[in-house]
Parts: C-alpha cells; structure tokens; sequence
C-alpha cells in the first residue's frame, strides 16, 4: 500500500524534473528507443535515480502528450542513440527490430539491452536478443530488465520483484549493466553469455513451474478417492437396492476424498525424505546424485505440503457445512421424533462421545500445526527463520501433523474397522486406505531414528564414505563442513 | 523476530565498539546534533557500519549516562560540526533550529541532513528543511531519513521497511548522502530537489492514504444494506404486525448486510477495468490517459479486493455463528414439538437439501478462490509471482471468485424470488438487488471476450491507436512494447 | 517458488560457465579450501555472479564426480591458495583445522574467511574463527557467511535471509569481504572486530530465542485455568457427589481455558507500555534505562499478541467443535424429548437470544480485530506500514480488541456472577478470573488517557526533563527529536 502513497511523491518530483538536468549535468544520459509503456515507466525511474533520459521515437512530435515526465528528452531514435552516453535500451516490440537497422552506425560500440519477452514457451530458433545482435553485430547486445514489470519500474522496487535477470556476452558492457540495475534499486543476477536469452525472455511465461507435479498428484488423488467413495456410498447401493443417496454428491462425498487426500499428501511430503535417507545409508555416501525423479520430488514438498493444508482447511469448513445444512437439521428432528415415539429418555451413549470429541481435538490441534507449517513458508516468514529454526519447524512440527492427522483418522474410526459392516461389497472404508502411506512413512522415521541408523547417517552427511568409495590412500576426508545438507530429514 | 535475535549481538559489538575507532582510522567521521533516540539509533548504525561518529550536544556531560554506545564521540555541537568530515545529521526538533544558528559557520560547506518530521497534514508554510535551508544559506540542506524508524535504525534494515526517501538541491552532496543511506543497509530513492521536502516530511504521517476510498464505498454499501434489511425485516413488520424481531439486529441482519457487500465489492473490483477496456475501445487508442476518477479506481482495486474477501470472511463466521446461537437450538426443540405433536415421521425435503448443500459447496469453494487471492496479495507472496502469474491469479482466479459467488447467492435464492411472499411492502429480498452488480460485470467481461472485440483490444494495447489519431504521415507505430500495460483486464 | 523457477536457469547457465571464464579474464578469482556441500553452494554463486573461483581439496581427483559446475577449477589446496586474488573460504570442518597449517605460507597476507556454525550454544574457549586466527597469525582471518545456508548460496538472494553478519578485526579485509558479500546479492551487516565471532557462529543454533518467554508465560497461564476449571468443573463434582465428566477433559475444559489465556496473554501485551509511561511519569525522564525485566517484557510483547490470537483462534475453532460433536447432538434430542413429554410449545427465552448474539457478536469482531493485528505482524506487511500506520493498528486496533474481548465475555458471563450457584466450592467461574487483569489495564489506559498526564508524558517523551534530573545552567534542552520513541503506548 506504501507504493500508492509514494507515487504522489514520484509524480510531483517528476513534473518538476527538468531542473536536476540542469543542476547535475555530469549524470549519464542513458537512450531509450521505442516510446511505449515500458519506456515511459523505464524513463520515470531512471530520472528517478538520476539519470539523464533520451527517448528515441520515429515521431518524437506523435508522442509527446504529456505521457512523459517533463525531464525526459524527446527526440528521433538516431539522435536519442547518438545522444546516449553508453546505454541504450530498445524497447521496441520484436517485430520490428528490422526497421532499426539504419541506426547500426550510431549504435556501434554502444550497449543495447534488449528487454523483450517471449512470446511464447518453448519456440524454436534464436531469442529476440540474438536476433538483435545479429542486426547490430558492433553493438555489445544485453539482455535484461524483462522480467520486471512496468509497474514495478514505476512504483519502485519495494512494490515488485526486485530480482533482474541478465546476460550478455561483453564483460565490461555487462558490469555497466549490472551496475545501472543496481542504481535503479534492483538485484541483478548475471546468468552468463547471451546463449541464456532464451530462458531470460521466458521466464515471464512460466504458470508455477514448480507448482505443476505436486497440483497434478492432488488432484489425482482426490478423484481416485472421490470416485471410490461415489462408487461405494452412492452407485452400488442405488444399484443393489435403489437406494438415491445422489444428494451427497456435493458435499458428503467430497468431505469424505478431501481428508484422505491431505493426509496422502502430507505423507508424501516426508517420504521422499525417508527415500533419500535410505538410499545415502545403502550407498554409504552422500556425493552421489540421487536420482531425478527424487530430486524433484524433493524439491517439491513446500509445494505438496501447501496443497495438503489448502485440503485440511477445505475439509475443516466443509465438516463444519456438514452440521449447518439443511439434511442435518432433517436428521435431527427424525431421531428426535424417533426418541419421543421410542420413549427413550436419555440417548447419551458415552463411547460415541470420547470418539468424537478425541478425533474433534485430535484434528483440530493437527490442523493448528498445520496451519504454522503454512505461515511459516511465506517468504517473509521463512527468510527471518535460521537453519535450526527452519529444520525443527519443517521436520519437527511436520511429523507432529502427521501424526496428530493419523491419531485423528484412527480415532474418526474407532473400532468400526473390525465390523463387517464396514466393508459393504468388501469394499474397505475410505479412511482406511488414506491410512495406509502416512503409517508406512511414521513407522519408517521411527526405524531411521534406531541410533546405530542415526549415528551412521550423520556420519555420511558430515562428509563421511563408506570404504568402496573411497581411494585407497585417503584415510578420512578432512574437508566436511557443518551438518546443513537440504538432504536433512 | 530475528531481529530480537540480532540485537544481543549488536549490543554487543557496541559496546566494544570504541577499539574499531583505532583500528580503522580512515573511516569517515559523521557528526550529529543533537542526543535523543533518533541521534543515538542512528548513531549505533552508523558506528556498526563502520562509520566514526560524533554526536555534538549543547551540554554533553549531561547526555553522558551510557545511552550512546562507546565508541561515539560526545562533544559540544561546535565540535561536532568541526569534527565531520562531510555529512552533518541535524536531529534536532524543528522549534529549535534557531539555536542552532550560532554553528552557521563552521556548518558552511557541509551537508546538513534534516531528519525531521511534519507536524501535522497539508500545513502551509515552508517545509522544516526548506527552514533550515534559510537558516544555513552556505550548508547544503538535504531532506531524508525521517520515513525510518529509530527501531529500523537500531535494529538493522532486516526488521524495518529498507526505503528512505531523499531529496535536495546539490546532486553532489546527495550523491553522498545516497551513497551513505546504502552503506547504512537502506535503499534512498531520490525525489528531487528540496521542494520535494514537504510531500517527505508529511510521508509519515500518512494514514493509509490508499484505504480511505475503499474503506468509505465499504461502509456505505454497509450502510446501506443494512437498513434496507432493518427496514424490510424487522421495522415494517413492527409497525405493521407488531412482531418484535429487534433480537436479529446483532448478528441476522448483520450477516444479510455482509453478503451481499462482499459480493458488490468484488464486482467492483472488476467494473473499472471492463470500463477502461471499453473507454480504449472508444477512443481507439491507448495514449490517452483514463479521467481520474477511473485511474484512482484502478488503483484501489487491490484495497477494494481485500476488503471484499474480509466482508466473506465475516459473513463465513456470522453463518457459523447463527447455528451456534441460542436461538437456533429452540427453533430446532419448537420445529421437533410441532413433527411430533403432527405426527409426521420424516421431514425431509429433498429438494431443500440439494439446495443447502449447493449453495454451501459455491460457498466454500468461491471463499477459498478469494483467500488465495488475499494471500497473493501479501507482499512477499505477490513478489515472487512474474506477470504472467500475476495476471492469472488477479484476473483469472479473480473471476472465478466472482462466478462462484454469484452462484452461491443463485442457488441460495432458489426460486423464491419467483413467489410473491419474497416481495413484502413490495421490497426484494437483499441478495436480489446485491446480484445487478456483479451480474451485469460478468455479462460485460464474456461480450468483452468476443473474438472481435478481444482482437481489437489486443491491438490497441501494442500500441495500435485508430486513424484520427494518427498523424497522416506514419501508416503504423513501430515502437510498440510487450503486452504488460497495468489496464489489462 | 520462483526459486524453483530461477532454478533450471542457474543450472543452465552454470553448465556453460567454463566460457565466461575464458571471457572476463579480470574477474576476481576467490579460493575455497574444502569441497563439502558449502563449497559446492558458494562456487555456484561466486560463478553466477561473475567471479573465478578455485576450489582447494586435498584429493581433488576424488571430488570431480560432477558435483561442482564446469567453471569451478579443482585444484590441490596450496595450488587453490596460491591461485586465489585475495580472498579465501576456509569450508573446512573446525576439527580439521589444525591439517591446514602447511598453508601458512601461502595464506600469509590472504583474507581467510572462515564459515563455520558453532557445534553447541555457550561453549566455553575460543571461538572457530579465533581459533583459525591463531593457526594463521600472518593471514587476515574474517567471520562471516555461516548463517546463509547452502540453499541460500544456491537458490538465489531472493529467497534466503539476505542479511550476512560478517566480523573481522583488519578493516581494510572487511571492506573486501563487505564488497564481496554484496557482490553476491547478500545484506552484509558488520558487527566489529572477531572478538564478536562467538555470536556469529552461535546465531544459527538459536532456537526462536524471542520466544520462550511468552511461550512459557501462555503455557503457565494455560495450566493454571486448566487445572482450575478441571478441578472445579469435573474433580470436585466428581469427589462430591460421584458425577463422571470426565468425558469434558479434550474439548469443554480446554475451551473454557482457552479464552481465559488468550484474555490475559492480551493484556499482558499492553500492561507493560502502560508500567513504562508510569515509570517515566514517576521518574519525570525518559532518560533512564527501564529495569532489565521490563525492557524484555516490552520486547515480548509482539510474541505474546501473536500466542493470544493463537489461543483465540484455537477457542473459535473448539466453540465451532463444541456444536458438532455427537455429544451436543445427544444434548439436544433430551431436550426435544423433555420438552415434548413436558407439553412446552415453544421454549424461546428472549433473553438468552439477546445474550448469545451479543457475546458472539462481540467474539467475532474482538477476533477479527485480532487477525488484522496478526497479519500486520507479518514482516512483509508491517514493513510497508510507517509509523503512524504502525502505531494506529497496534495500539489503536489493539485496545479494540481488548475492549472487545472484555465485553465478549462480559456478554458471555451475563448476570450469572451475581447467583450464588456461579460459586459452587465457592469457586468463582473462570471468566471472571480472567477479566481482573485486562479490565485493570482498559482502567489504567483510561487514567493515563487524563489530559493532565497525557500532556506531560508527550513532554516527556519529547526530551523535557523534571528539574530534579536537569543540571542547573540547562533551562530547557534543545536537543530533543521527534516523537517516535518505542516506548510509546
């Protein structure tokens, strides 16, 4: 909200930018070609911060209505080229980098940062960056300042990303570049030679790339277990016996997919971590790149977890829709009418009520940390944690989630597991399936937490090899350092 | 909180601070007037980032209690002037900037940086550092570090906001000061010259000047519905029946009002955007800037959005609060006396029970939508998303919301509304005249998404602008930019 | 997640980063005695931000299975050493140490940056890096990079802790290891000379140090009114007259305490600003330390807040368990068939309706208060707030919630306090112990909101002294500051 509050600020002092022209003559001038909304945001900044800006238009007459601050200069793109200290930004739509070519003198010698995006994920042949520098082969090509929006440029960097990608292949041009981003607030980060354009131009059309396998897994999840439960509670009695219970669809069903879901997943967030454990114990070394299917699994689980609380809190709500909905207020007032023909005075069975007020707590309590798991991975919040922190929150508090939800599922069932009348068709309740992982992953921490287990593994993650991996004549490596391996269970 | 974590260790180094005076002597020497909190804060920064301090008092033996940390010099103010090197901090209160004219001349030549904050709002006269400016014509005033926090200042950049506005007349010494405010962990942005002083000084006493609209148009839909609500439930049936139903003032009607703001809010988050979509439509072209009442629309969206999800939040609560409450357990005892002195064995009614549970299931699912767009917009989330995301949660999910809500309130209102009892006194029921809006947005945003119109949009938002507003000369622009204007819908 | 997405571009760009080698032969080039995971995490980042690094191991044929990227040289550690510009990483296990003084000589005049964590909190002797220093005598040993872990290193600045303690006693060598650290994206902070290196390499084994106070201060209060309300609800009732609740233990009697401890823990947040403006009234100086105590308790205060809105929530969400659990379902049958078998028609009791509204009512906005309160205390948001804004959520919003929760249950507790059969032992209800502490503070906010003593604490708070503190030649001090102390209220 601050960045609206600055922006008054930005104005005012742009309106009257014409001055610092005058009063500082010896800030770079900095060319930009092309006069849409990235170079006008781009302009705003950089007088911003203290540059002096020369806007290149095929019409400069065209443009100038009052959509650039008064301190930028407004002339054709050869003199804004010639005009320009050293950099020269062209924010010029792809297309037509061709009808810049009669610029290739002036621009010779100059830095020209290409800032285009991608038009699209994948595309074969060159980026846009290397098409431009083979229409300016004397020009030293960057590329950058892509991935950060207009409006980032323009509200300043606390409001957007301040993280700038760039590449190029001229060393000095590139520090020119790094330096210039700096000055504008941002934190650039060098990726190399110009070969990584192409990743630079995409990277604004990636959707959540990291996002795609763990949101892939829930969602199969949740239709394997809604499908079973559809199969078992609705199809096979209407089948068999006519019965139309097709009004659970909505609700009852899917709370009933939706807590084996999340506790599926959040198994699945800590076995990959067992895996990785057990396959350093049998290599007997940690130096040894796990396999790639672990690698990204590992690299998925802040995103699995999140998936698996987004379920725990869609089922909390939908169990609380449960008793606020109109089916449940018909139930109540049949078994009342039931109780009052049947005479019982009292319906209290005692055993009912420790169930479900012990998986009531049970849940509530697992969600709670849960819930901290959650706040813990916004960023703001994780990045002030440290290693110890991080590891007893992720580790520590993760397994007491798992196993409140697993005490919670066993609870939820009682002893109703051991009645036939649990297994209509012999198909298994829900619950029980959704159980099975998350009690494999508990007893499997518990058999890695074995001391001699333990003590081995430190070993291996404080740098130690098993005898087959090492050469003959090392006795015991010296260079190990501190136990903070990602690896970490 | 790892800032409570760091301050043991800043105390620390502090305190033996008066060693790193002798090991670096070549370290620049700032001085300050004056000893209060923001002297001493700023003080134990400058020493921690390998500044040399002076701190000049007008009585310094009085100040000498171990508030500043050792390794500061405490001396008078003369000599603290003549012990800087370059930059003097003046933080002093403003009342008493005249007694400090006696330090006019060994001032002259310096850089005095005034720390000061407005007093109150919009006040006439000139700013503080434009006063002082008069006092020390020879000195080169600059304004800035008064949006810190003395606790920021203590406690590293880590734990406060990093941004410090700046400005003044000289480009020299604020490239200094510049340079300085980055040692010190900060990220200055320059806002000009000293005029700019004022719009700095009054920053702090901003209070949430981009909620005020919002916040406003909130509580008067607010308003609104709830005495349309009062008025329709609960007096025209008083005065015209006598029924006292004064008790559904605190939460029913309340939760009547909630809906239907929420759902009016979020329509209005997306009104602007069709409405700009439509006026670049008219005019053919993009460079025309939007009237103000539009822009300052288009900036409180995001405001307006959060708001809208805290109205849902509430009325999410209040529903679960209604079937807490006294009262809905005797309607439930009352509804069972009458089942059972009627005799009827089972009241259910299936087709109240696929409407329950339909408008809960949109409910929930379009409340989850809303709470992950409340969650992008936190700050540090919303960073990490590049544009392409952004517009996908923002737009996207967005509408999704929007749908989903306007089909909770669909299915809650079944087809009551068809039936003449829902009209008493001739008023509609709240979520009827709570549906116009936000109906009418999404009828806009599919006629907006007709291949033509969308085609047109597209065009002009590269740049393209219609014939009457191009010069004669140029058939089309060739400076167009990446499709990321901040009007997109 | 744009980590992830930052990610392949990395890696891509790493695994063609022998050419920029070749490209900018000037780059720095840094040496790194060790080849563990932290030497593999910095090479990365080193390259990436364009330097040359050498990585030193003692069998450096035994290293290259590819874990470090094509760029990195892998050497002997005296070829690394003497290879490396100026600085030199020593990521070498601590136990280790004494195998490095072959390189005495080579390291002599080097800057030996040493990045090891300490292995348990308070140990006693020196320091790693001190003990480092005493191996190297000749060589500039710096502390520093230990509290970023390899994932840091790795994935970027933007998504670790950017903040780097770095400590040195050569000033000149810091400077290098300052420059270098904000090379690499990272936030040096420099805490003095290595004298300071114990803090440093404990940092990373705090465990939430801010918080074990207000942990165990909610804890006790929990125990308290859990115990209390036990005893007096279930034990006593139990001994007396043979009554078995037991069943309330999980969730009634955990909701009664609940309340109690988030009702207190909130006014343990605002009674220590209100004992400071006391204290500095009574003392007629803002000038004196505040006892060791309360300094701490004003420390903790944000702790507390978040573990109040904790306990608030849990109890929202055991008040929302309460109604669905099968016991309240039994509940209510009894009453329908007591009211059946009785003949009552309709069993409302206006009174009741009102009291239930209002005390939810009073919840749900206490509570929403509260949440804004949380999400305020986020880093990410609380930083873009200035003071004022600051000051208004959390002490305004603050004392509203307070007020709030205070007569949320002064609504809940009704005129029952006034029966004798609230006092069966003569035990009074928990709700009324719980009110004792927040009403003091609501009266002592009201006491000290006198104009009389409003006035004299803002003079006091803006530098005026009592004559008793002041030395005799000072009338009035000049040098005072804006009024932005934390000790505000």
């Amino acid at each position: 909200m601050e960045g609206d509050m600055r922006t008054p600020l930005l104005a005012s002092s742009t309106s009257g930018a014409s001055e610092p022209l005058q009063q500082r003559p010896g800030g770079p001038v900095v060319g930009i070609i092309g006069s849409g909304d990235f170079s006008r945001s781009l302009s705003i900044r950089l007088l911003a911060c203290g540059f002096r800006v020369v806007v290149g238009s095929r019409d400069p007459r065209r443009v100038a209505r009052g959509l650039f601050p008064d301190g930028v200069e407004l002339r054709s793109q050869r003199e804004a080229v010639e005009g320009a200290d050293k950099v020269v930004f062209a924010a010029v739509y792809p297309d037509h980098y061709h009808t810049l070519v009669g610029l290739r003198e002036p621009l010779a010698g100059k830095v020209l940062v290409d800032v285009s995006n991608a038009t699209r994920l994948n595309g074969g042949g060159p980026s846009n960056a290397e098409r431009l520098a083979e229409f300016f082969p004397k020009s030293k090509v960057m590329k950058g300042f892509n991935v950060v929006s207009a409006w980032a440029l323009q509200a300043g960097a606390h409001d957007g990303s301040r993280q700038v990608l760039i590449c190029g292949d001229c060393s000095d041009s590139k520090a020119a570049v790094l330096q210039l981003a700096r000055r504008l607030g941002f934190s650039p980060v060098d990726l190399g030679g110009l070969c990584a354009s192409r990743d630079i131009e995409e990277a604004p059309l990636m959707l959540f790339p990291s996002w795609g396998g763990p949101i892939l897994a829930t969602f199969l999840l949740f239709l394997f277990f809604y499908g079973y439960s559809f199969v078992r509670h609705i199809l096979l009695p209407y089948l068999d016996k006519g019965e139309n219970s097709f009004y659970q669809l909505p609700l009852v069903t899917v709370n009933e997919a939706l807590p084996a879901v999340a506790l599926v997943t959040l198994a699945l967030v800590y076995l990959p971590g067992l895996l990785a454990a057990v396959l350093q114990l049998g290599r007997g070394t940690k130096y040894k790149r796990f396999p790639r299917w672990l690698d990204s699994w590992l690299c998925g689980r802040k995103q699995l977890g999140l998936l698996s609380f987004l379920c725990a809190a869609l089922h909390a709500v939908y169990s609380v829709c449960l008793a606020l909905r109109r089916a449940a207020g018909y139930t109540l007032l049949n078994a009342a009418y039931r109780q009052v023909k049947a005479g019982v005075e009292n319906s209290w069975v005692e055993q009912q009520v420790w169930r479900s007020d012990l998986y009531l707590s049970c849940g509530v309590l697992g969600f709670g940390v849960l819930a901290l798991l959650a706040v813990t991975s916004l960023p703001s919040v994780g990045n002030a944690l440290n290693w110890r922190e991080f590891t007893f929150v992720q580790s520590g508090l993760g397994y007491a989630a798992l196993t409140l939800s697993v005490m919670h599922t066993l609870f939820f069932g009682w002893d109703f597991a051991f009645f036939p009348f649990a297994y209509p068709y012999y198909l298994p309740p829900v619950y029980l399936l959704a159980l099975i992982l998350p009690c494999a992953v508990l007893v499997g921490r518990i058999f890695l937490a074995l001391p001699c287990l333990t003590w081995q593994l430190a070993k291996i993650r404080r740098g130690w090899e098993s005898a087959r991996h090492r050469p003959p004549n090392i006795q015991e490596p010296a260079e190990v350092d501190p136990p903070r391996s990602l690896g970490d269970v």
